[in-house]
């Protein structure tokens, strides 16, 4: 796989325009901080292709559902991401002709994305028809240090002339998403306002009514000195500009900067929206750009000091792992309980809605080894909050008496999404919501959370699971029919062993919980329920390949053509792109881990053996078309010693990408499968576990690497650990003595101490 | 079932005007004659709920494909039956106010399809507003003898005032299909031109270049005499009017005769469309309107002498089944070799396409019993032109060396359908194609059609069938996974007993075709095909149920919950329009006969024992939500000698859409499954039978039946078949002496004899 963009340990470097890697590089160097982020566009004019994409976290439209062939039971709309108002602009323009990098000749063209900072810069050199050359330097930001504040500094150096050029900041809140099912427009303008010191831009939503404040202000500059400018204004429908020309000398550096504030009314009551845009773009433009940059990097630098991963040795690996955390805290903080971690985040509008299991089975784990637990915890109540609409879903399927099936696509609690076979049929995500809870409880031990919480949606989960199977008096056991497991290259199968695992995983785990909790909550279990469940639990069929310890994906599945990746011609890869859908789904090819993640999630219900036999079985039929794919290979390839494999499918998910290896970067990135990517280092090659007993780590290292670095968190203390290639230490950054096992040697580590030993 | 009209021999008849049963009666009450059609539509205005249809055979748009997420392998676009030019309309106003059943009181409406003579007639009385009251007459007919001329007598009488009264006949073609995937409007106007004394509109289709000629005469009549009216003219896009006011007496009886042309280039070039629509209606003008009507009479009164079928003693049976015949040859009379028979015919635009399945699966065997063989044969080189496209498509799905795939459905050839469980994986319709040739041969004898045409097509689909099998070590035996079986209720399914044995047989029949046809085709198999296909052919794995007769409908049936029909709650049915479709794939329901239509395709391969058990097995468990499904379950009854259930289905399957059981007449009515019907009665109740070894009948009636009769060919010769309670009554209309058995005994009937034998 080649590289798309320059190697750097911090930095995502362009050196060279390249109009057709525009759309992936819009997505790679996107900027967001949780709240609301852009792709990168150009803030001057661009008319190459492009997607433009600003969006704003929790504002989303029901756009109609669009189907071929309705079937019951589909939901009446899609909750779409939304393009909303465009801040960045900034046109640009010398005796009336517009700077445009796909008019102009470009004579140099760097763009850079300083992770470490959390900056998207620009310095290109362009002439224009007359001749006359421009050295253009941009920086922005999402400051990171307050959420609803953007700034860019927009700097123009004539190089071979003096004269007039004209700069005209505006704000656009007429587009559309790309991908509107009815190419319907989304928005309502609410009302504006300009002036020669700022502008702002109120739209709401249709249907939903979300509405969305944009304000601006700019200041301009002759290199260090700020000008007094009298701008001219102008204004329609969904538009406000401010604009002016002025002389500049050859050589000489001017600088247009402009604030941005974006509130909502995720945030705000809908009085107070315009106000509060107004007061915070002020007190931006009051504070200054460095300033407001200073505090931004300086957030950023927190953020570094316990996420990152040092590695040494391997700069494509350091580029790739820090890529990932990046764009996660960008696009999900922790700090708004109202949002979720949508799987393109703010980089793009496929997919739409914001929350999937991704959350639970990929982020989750992110966020219980590196963050305050209060935002594990807030990740879980968001699904509290939905369980009434997860019972209403499962209610139009036909369940009943509380069973609640949890929607595969959300923004409000209830399914959004149209394919049968994913959103009647992919139910295996009720189960990762079950074990996010479980996986909470076992990281903090905070079992108070069962009462009130956890309970109420772990019944509603077995409840479901346990209408979901059926009785076969052929097999003498519970069955599950007509299910899509993980592995999505498989649809309507019968007793995909990943999803009756977890099933009765699920079962299993609300009677124990409901046995613990002794509180009369409405939720608890009957007596009749009771041993229903017990009775499933004891009799659930899982596939399984006679005379081994192979544990079949479904029925049938020995049935199919045996073949390995391998043997797919090159050309052909990624099928999904070459196949038609049938040949896909009657060949053995898995597009992403399936019985594998069985084995991952419930790893210590498995021998080493067994987990060996099915790696071995089952990686070489996966094409790790899901971004979601690899990270789970590397953990399992790293606990059976395969460190070179584990290092080509850590680089596959780190740099998934940046190295576009599914060839759809220009759509946006994979946000969610970046904490997986995350877990590929930390539960992968370190072999970081913590399991009902405790916390385990059997560290490895791959051999093109010096050392490794991280911090986690455990029982809310924080650890550093260093891995080298004879090495291994950890040290105790919490206040109270560290209790854990390093490769089956269990060791203390008091506050403040650190634990060497040789690396096994 | 209530009955929704009234019940009588010939006629449908509606005695009040029903608001809510109108888009039902439109469809009920459309008439058509093999070349266009037309839903019943009121002439004059109609505000109220109404689905407009005027349609074309074989004229058809390529409307984008429309889907939720994109498949590879789905086909650009979805070939839509058009609705055309509107031609009835007349409409009809009194000082300025409009004749409109949605908004005057109706003092009476009768309305009745007469099937004996193809008329469509109304009687109503409406009083307008300003208490003027009106009664109506209006007769129409799509020509049987004149397929390019429909006419149409309005009358109107003023009952209680003497009075002006203005007439509008008009041409309209701003009409659009309501299922349109974008609403986008089909047809581009080529040309209108009008005078006082016709008009004519030529419009085009979009991207398809169909051109369409409507050419309008009228003349009008005070009781018997022709008055000369001048009219005023008026017109504009898409459309042209006369109009005139009249001075009418009260109790006079005055008469619009309105004569219309519709002529495309189906049959003609560009140039000569609208000169041979003005000729045309000058013809039938000239001819006028009685004669016509006789001509047209007369032409249903030829087909009604073969076509008949005639039972005494339940008048509802009586009706029914004519209703289905007389439908049939409104939408295919075998005449046009570019015409096929689309599944709603010319009374509804839902599904598009022309041509399915249905064709060669129930219509082949009606029109092989009914009509002269080349109809039959026509019908077989309609898709020997289509091979190459069948080639195509399956190379879209990744086969190769001439392997087809028969689309789904298609207008051209081309795929057209687009849900990937059907598209790609309901392939058992190519079985179909091949037995419509093998069942040709045996009705007629024509091993010559083998060699040109029959060879070619039996190899594409024999090589398709190869390559869909494959190789499975675990059962040792071929395999053929991710298909969807007649029983559209189970999608992506392994081992669909019918597609195996169907697709087995295709192999086999084509080996011996091959083997007999001595011409060096291209067609041909090599020695490596042969090898590989009788290999296939001795190891394809057949599901049953071990130790009985039982053939499994696919892998893992047993695993289901083992209900059967009654166990649904009433209010639950039809299952389709009440549960998500999840539970409807996952439940044993079974939509229509499945494992039971090999039975009924390949009868003779199977002992009586055997289709007794399977059908005991199966039909309990069958919801018949399939317009397709009662016949073959009639015939199979009748074969097992259940005669009372045989008429329950029987009556379900010829009034399904009288009765509307599924509801959803308002769509279009059930075309396909009108042969269905027929041969309900023919193969079923009659057990009338051709195979290899020649004619048999094993005749057997209903108890509340006293006689029926009906006449088939066989080997081109016309026999008459009477049966009553107590006998039978075999004459040879033909030329020839015919050889048959009997209710198990051989006998031979000279030309013009009548042979008779107790009933057994």
């Amino acid at each position: 796989m080649r590289n798309l963009f320059e190697i750097d340990p911090w930095k995502i470097i362009e050196n060279k325009f390249d109009p057709n890697k525009q759309k992936q590089a819009e997505s790679i160097f996107s900027i967001g901080n949780g709240s609301f982020g852009q792709r990168a566009n150009f803030e001057e004019k661009y008319t190459g292709p492009t997607l433009q994409g600003s969006y704003i976290g929790g504002v989303y439209y029901p756009d109609k559902t669009r189907v071929g062939w309705w079937k019951n039971g589909y939901p009446e709309y899609f909750a779409k991401v939304l393009n909303a108002t465009n801040w960045i602009g900034i046109d640009i323009s010398i005796d009336g002709e517009q700077l445009d990098l796909n008019i102009q000749q470009v004579k140099y063209f760097h763009r850079e994305l300083d992770m470490q900072k959390g900056l998207l810069k620009r310095t290109f050199r362009v002439v224009f028809g007359s001749g006359k050359e421009l050295e253009i330097e941009s920086t922005r930001f999402c400051s990171m240090a307050r959420e609803e504040i953007a700034a860019i500094a927009y700097s123009v150096t004539p190089l071979n002339f003096s004269g007039n050029v004209k700069f005209t900041p505006y704000l656009d809140g007429n587009v559309s998403n790309h991908d509107a099912n009815y190419d319907e427009f989304f928005w309502h303008e609410d009302s504006r306002k300009l002036d020669m010191q700022k502008g702002i831009l109120c739209t709401r939503t249709k249907k939903t009514d979300f509405c969305v404040a944009t304000a601006m202000r700019f200041s301009f500059w002759r290199e260090q000195e700020l000008l007094t400018i009298h701008p001219n204004i102008a204004q329609r429908e969904f538009y406000v500009e401010n604009n002016f020309e002025h002389y500049l000398e050859q050589g000489v550096r001017f600088t247009l900067k402009k604030y941005v504030a974006v509130t909502s009314t995720i945030n705000h009551s809908e009085f107070e929206l315009s106000a509060k845009a107004i007061k915070r773009v002020r007190d931006a433009y009051t504070t200054g750009f460095d300033s407001l940059r200073n505090e931004h990097e300086t957030a950023w630098a927190e953020i570094w000091k316990s996420a990152d991963i040092q590695i040494e040795g391997d700069v494509a690996s350091q580029q790739g792992i820090r890529f990932n955390i990046f764009h996660l805290y960008q696009t999900y903080t922790g700090k708004n309980a109202k949002l979720n971690i949508g799987p393109k985040g703010f980089t793009g509008e496929k997919y739409g809605g914001a929350t999937y299991w991704d959350t639970e089975a990929y982020c989750l784990p992110f966020y219980l080894k590196t963050a305050d637990p209060k935002v594990a915890r807030q990740l879980l109540i968001y699904r509290y909050h939905h369980l009434d609409r997860a019972i209403e879903n499962a209610e139009k399927l036909g369940f009943k008496d509380g069973a609640a099936l949890y929607p595969m696509v959300t923004m409000n609690g209830e399914e959004c999404h149209n394919e049968w076979e994913i959103t009647f049929e992919e139910i295996h995500r009720n189960g990762a919501i079950a074990f996010g809870i479980y996986n909470y409880i076992r990281h903090t031990g905070d079992d108070a959370y069962l009462d009130t919480y956890g309970l109420p949606v772990l019944a509603g989960i077995a409840r479901f699971w346990a209408q979901r199977f059926n009785w076969s008096e052929a097999k003498n056991a519970y069955v599950m029919l007509g299910v899509t497991g993980p592995n999505e290259y498989e649809n309507n199968v019968n007793n995909n062993w990943y999803t009756n695992y977890i099933a009765r995983w699920c079962i299993a785990y609300c009677l124990e919980v409901n046995a613990k909790v002794k509180s009369k909550l409405p939720a608890q279990l009957s007596a009749k329920e009771i041993e229903k469940f017990e009775h499933i639990v004891a009799n659930v069929y899982l596939p399984k390949l006679e005379d081994t310890h192979i544990f079949l994906q479904q029925d049938g599945f020995m049935d199919k053509e045996q073949l390995n990746v391998s043997q797919i011609p090159v050309s052909e890869r990624p099928i999904n792109q070459h196949w038609s859908w049938d040949r896909i789904l009657r060949s053995i090819f898995i597009k992403q881990a399936d019985v594998l993640q069985g084995l991952y999630l419930f790893e210590d219900h498995f021998s080493e053996d067994v987990i060996r036999d099915n790696f071995n079985f089952y990686e070489p039929k996966t094409v790790h078309e899901s971004s979601l794919s690899p990270c789970v290979h590397v953990i399992l390839t790293a606990k059976i010693g395969l460190m070179d494999k584990a290092l080509e499918l850590y680089l596959r998910t780190s740099r998934l990408d940046l190295d576009d290896y599914n060839h759809e970067a220009d759509e946006g990135l994979h946000i969610t499968s970046m904490a997986g990517t995350w877990m590929s280092v930390v539960e992968g090659l370190a072999g970081v576990r913590v399991t009902e007993s405790g916390l385990s780590i059997h560290p490895n290292i791959p051999k093109p690497w010096n050392t490794y670095s991280f911090q986690i968190r455990y029982q809310n203390q924080p650890l550093a650990l260093a891995i080298s290639q004879h090495k291994v230490s950890i040290t105790n950054l919490g206040s109270a003595l560290i209790s854990c096992e390093l490769s089956g040697v269990n060791i203390q580590i008091e506050a403040g101490a650190t634990h060497e030993a040789a690396l096994k």
